[in-house]
């Protein structure tokens, strides 16, 4: 297991751009990163966008910038009607994650199809959208491997089930890793997330299970009580979660990727951004 | 499966105390009941014991009231200080649980220590609190079953795992079952809530494995979206859960018990009684 206190260049940090959405736009965050020290992200699509996909890649290579994901893909649970618009939208995100040089897409995969694709027809039936996120991420991967982008899964917590993911734990991602790209050569893989995978009675077993398969590791914590099921996340150190205890046992594994630290949290991004990062360096450090 | 639409009599339904509990005090809850032509009920232990035992007691009998079972035991995560206080508290509860006719307990584990025993040192152990939970219903195992009560595990959704239950899925549960009543012999077994349980990707799985350890079938919905992660669980219908399906295989199981109704919702608390119970007798019909 690394040691972080002694990561004194912020090596194997990464900030998701999430963290601090609410403080300014995507190129302001990168200038905000740099004054921290901080060399590696994760950006959203919609930050991206918002700035144009053109000038985040030249900020990014000009910041001299690494990237350890992009968030990202999914919602693949839609009606016939709004099926060929969620294959074009996730093609076009894998060929940003490209032009950007992340390593992975991470996938929140959907959950009902009112939900993943609104205006879809309402269904309660969360077997047949697990069916639907299965079919879209076969139909994405050669995608992606053309352009050189691995898919990243993120389990998301239960409590998402209906909304924003219908893949809930682990074992469930696993499993369609194992479908889709038995011997991994697809590099079809997972996102692991502290904060949806800690309550998991089996989260060491699973973590052990998969391997190489682990493109992407984000912390942050679990408060209690949560006020927000979405944007009450909170710092490292702040809540209950064992995050040395998930990140040795991801380390374990082989991966020796950034700890990204991803916190959706309206508390958080109402302070200044330079707080927020010295806050995050500080419990990087000390707390994971 | 049972056809509850005709159900005239409302034989397979049981109300859930904790339903109406803003609405008035365990008598007054009992005498909406049976103006409703609701025999059977789940009493809170909060609520009997505002009115105190002997006298719900005597209003169950004279009211001529089956039970559906008693809510709740467990809590069973504490420091060394606060041990054998959960240890006489949950000796009383099944006490009570005879006392008024119970068939089981229902037991809400609890969380880690500081939460499910306030004034507990703190602790981020989960895997210690699942060690202390199991500890706990082996202690309670013989006093149940010299008193005629069975117990039942309640998994309680992930989003509780900290401070209220941190056994979350069916197999875990059940695995608790097998280690520590092998044979079923003791009637050690579960209740099983929708709300607690949907999401689960293994939820029919594991609901087939139950067997005959479903002591108790617990229905409301989920809403999306949640605004309380305690408080905002939704009526019948008004949700995304798939009831009817997981009723079914309950029932296939065997279990012969009553759909037994428990909503925590302050929308649902702030509307009259008597509204609240014709509308759940409604969706209990047409939609459970």
């Amino acid at each position: 297991m690394r040691d972080l206190s002694a990561d004194h260049g912020l090596e194997h940090l990464s900030l998701n751009t999430a963290t601090v959405r609410k403080q300014g736009d995507f190129l302001e965050i990168l200038e905000a990163a740099k004054r921290h020290g901080i060399s590696c992200v994760s950006p959203w699509r919609d930050q991206v966008q918002a700035v144009g996909v053109e000038r985040a890649a030249k900020a990014l290579r000009d910041g001299g910038f690494r990237l350890s994901g992009y968030c990202r893909g999914g919602m693949f649970a839609a009606d016939a009607m709004h099926r060929a618009a969620e294959r074009d939208d996730n093609r076009r995100a894998v060929d940003e994650a490209a032009a950007l040089g992340a390593p992975c897409l991470v996938l929140v995969v959907g959950g009902l199809p009112q939900f993943s694709r609104p205006g879809s027809v309402a269904s309660h039936d969360i077997a047949g959208a697990r069916k639907q996120v299965e079919e879209g991420i076969a139909a994405l991967l050669d995608h992606a491997n053309a352009a050189g982008v691995a898919l990243a899964i993120e389990p998301l917590h239960p409590m998402y089930a209906a909304d924003r993911a219908c893949v809930n734990t682990l074992r469930q991602a696993l499993d369609i890793c194992d479908r889709l790209d038995a011997d991994g050569a697809r590099r079809l893989g997972l996102a692991v997330d502290v904060y949806h995978v800690w309550w998991d009675p089996e989260v060491f077993a699973q973590i052990a299970r998969a391997g190489e398969r682990i493109h992407a590791f984000h912390v942050c914590d679990w408060l209690v009580p949560t006020r927000d099921m979405l944007l009450d996340r909170g710092m490292m150190g702040d809540g209950v979660i064992e995050i040395g205890k998930l990140r040795a046992a991801v380390e374990a594994t082989g991966f020796s990727g950034p700890c990204e630290v991803e916190i959706l949290s309206e508390a958080w991004w109402s302070r200044p951004i330079d707080e927020v990062l010295s806050t995050m360096i500080e419990r990087y450090r000390t707390v994971c």
